[in-house]
Parts: structure tokens; sequence; C-alpha cells
């Protein structure tokens, strides 16, 4: 996926209304009715923004040519009319996890995590956009934005349920869940 | 590596004098005579700045464990008072290599060029810090900032001489050469 930069901004106002949010490593952020998500490097948001987050796509860190070939005909787009619950996570790995070299980090990813197996299962239920924002100076790694229809809110817990008992979760030092409807 | 992020301002003054410059591939940039490293994200230069370029160190992208140890046990640190010679190499990457999982990357990169490999040949000579820049909406994919003895500029040739040659090189689609001598 080529490059291109989003802000997410949480404030008064915003595409998507938040119904829910967990923090289940580390610390929170603060309380937001409202995500709006903002095609761009956006300085300074409104004032009535809380906070913002920014992060870019970018090419595959893990995927191999099989896997790759298989996510690309199974993952559905970004933005289907059914699909109108979503989840930004906000996730934070340790030094540890980046100290380790590509092949360890991939082992522990996908041959003893099963990170993109698990995910495969829950296609083409869930889609998915993952921002990369490690050099941009943000607090967080990684924003995964994921878009679900309403009746697949328990499968996609589900798959969120076993990615966090993975070895990989191991490193996560940060991690806030929040989960939106589309308003 | 820890992310840390550095800009690379080409202009009037620096702490860099620039000695030579080859537009291996692609388009050029103004020529200047000094390059001045400034660490953080300079966001506005000196009036004098004929441009700027940003970048962050980072994790490995294609190191594999016995890779990483035995660059760790060789490779200099920057700043060596005899290391008065760098090079300072732009390089942008096409969207075909972006494009290719990352086990066909690897595979270019090492298996069939043998980047790692042929870089270690020329340790301890050279010192190298990488920034990735392609996160940051940069021109460029990759700085790469090197350091070496007067006495070890053949060598060095030798080196990049070695990589241009490799087929990972058939994916770079702009390249610039600058040799600096610390003012």
């Amino acid at each position: 996926m080529a490059r291109q930069i989003f802000s997410f901004v949480g404030g008064a106002t915003g595409q998507w209304r938040v119904s829910h949010v967990q923090t289940m490593i580390g610390e929170a952020l603060p309380a937001v009715p409202y995500v709006e998500i903002v095609e761009g490097n956006v300085e300074t948001g409104p004032e009535s923004a809380a906070w913002m987050l920014r992060g870019a796509t970018s090419y595959e860190r893990y995927v191999h040519k099989a896997e790759q070939q298989a996510l690309i005909a199974h993952q559905p787009p970004i933005g289907r009319p059914e699909a109108s619950c979503a989840a930004l996570i906000l996730m934070k790995k340790s030094d540890a996890w980046w100290a380790m070299p590509q092949d360890e980090r991939r082992t522990i990813f996908e041959e003893r995590s099963h990170h993109i197996q698990i995910g495969m299962h829950y296609l083409p239920s869930v889609a998915r956009r993952l921002h990369h924002c490690q050099e941009l100076g943000e607090p967080f790694d990684f924003l995964a934005w994921l878009e679900y229809a309403p009746n697949d809110t328990e499968s996609f817990d589900q798959l969120l349920h076993e990615l966090r008992a993975t070895e990989e979760w191991h490193y996560v030092e940060r991690e806030i869940d929040i989960r939106l409807v589309r308003s």
C-alpha cells in the first residue's frame, strides 16, 4: 500500500461516534465523544480536539508472498456501507521488541503467534488499515483501523481476544481499544 | 537503534564541507557548499538553506540474528576523530520494491545481493547510520550517513561499486552521492 498519512482527531465532532473505550495496557487517553479521520498531516486541530494521532500507511513488514496473495484475495476494502462499526486500536510495543532482528520478530509474530493466520479466519468480515507512527515521533507505534458490520461484533471481539493471548502481545506495553459507530 | 530524527540542511554553512556530488540515478538536488546535521526535526532552516532532508533512525528491517550479532561486534561508532570523510547517500526505491512481501525483499536484499555481507567486509573502517524517511513524506526513502578516514576512500568507493552492481539496485530509482569533509 502506498504511503498515505492520516490524522485521527478525538474531540467534540467527527464522522465516528465513540461507543466504548477500553485501556488494555498502560496509560489512558482523555475521553472524547467523536473521532474525525482526516487525510493528511493535521498540524493543529480544532480547539475542541482533546487529542490528535497521526500515522502513515506503509509497506508490509512481516507478510510473506503466499500470505500476501491470500490477503489480497480475501480482504475487503475500507468504507463498505454495511460496516458501520469500527475499532481504533492504539498500540505501542516495547524496546525489547524493536531491538530484535527481523527473523526473530517474524518468528514470534507469525510462526508462534499466528497473527496473520488468525486475522485470515475473520476475512472477509473485517476491513483493516494499519498506520505506522514510530518515525513520526508519535506516542504509539501503530494505529490499527478496523471496520465491521454490527452483526460481526462478537466475532470481531473474538479476533482481538485471540490476538491478545499470543506471545506477540507480551511485547505490547500500551494498548487502547476505541470502538466507534458511524455517525 | 532507538528512534531519533535528524535533519540534514544543505546551504552556506555547516560542520561538513561538500567535496563532490554525483547524481547516480534520477533528478539532481541544488548544489550546496556545506551540510549541517541537526538532531531533531528542523521545520524551517536558515534562509541560506537550499534544501532540508529529514530521516529517523529505526529498527532493523532485514538483518537476521547472526548478522545483527556480527554487526554489533564489528561496526564502529559515528564520530571517530580520524573519520573526517563522509558520504550522504540519498536513495529512493521503486513502487515495485515496496509492493513486494517481506520474504521477497529479504531474498533480493541479502540472499541474492549480499547487502549485509558486502558491508561486513568493510568493517570496522566504515561507520554507518541509516535514516528512514518514507513515513515523513520526504522525497527520499533513506538517507544513509557513512563516515571513514581519508585513507579508506578507495575502499569505500569499492564498497559502493559492489552494492550498485547488485540486483537490489535495479529497484533504486533515485540516488545522489554527496561526499563531505569535516570542516
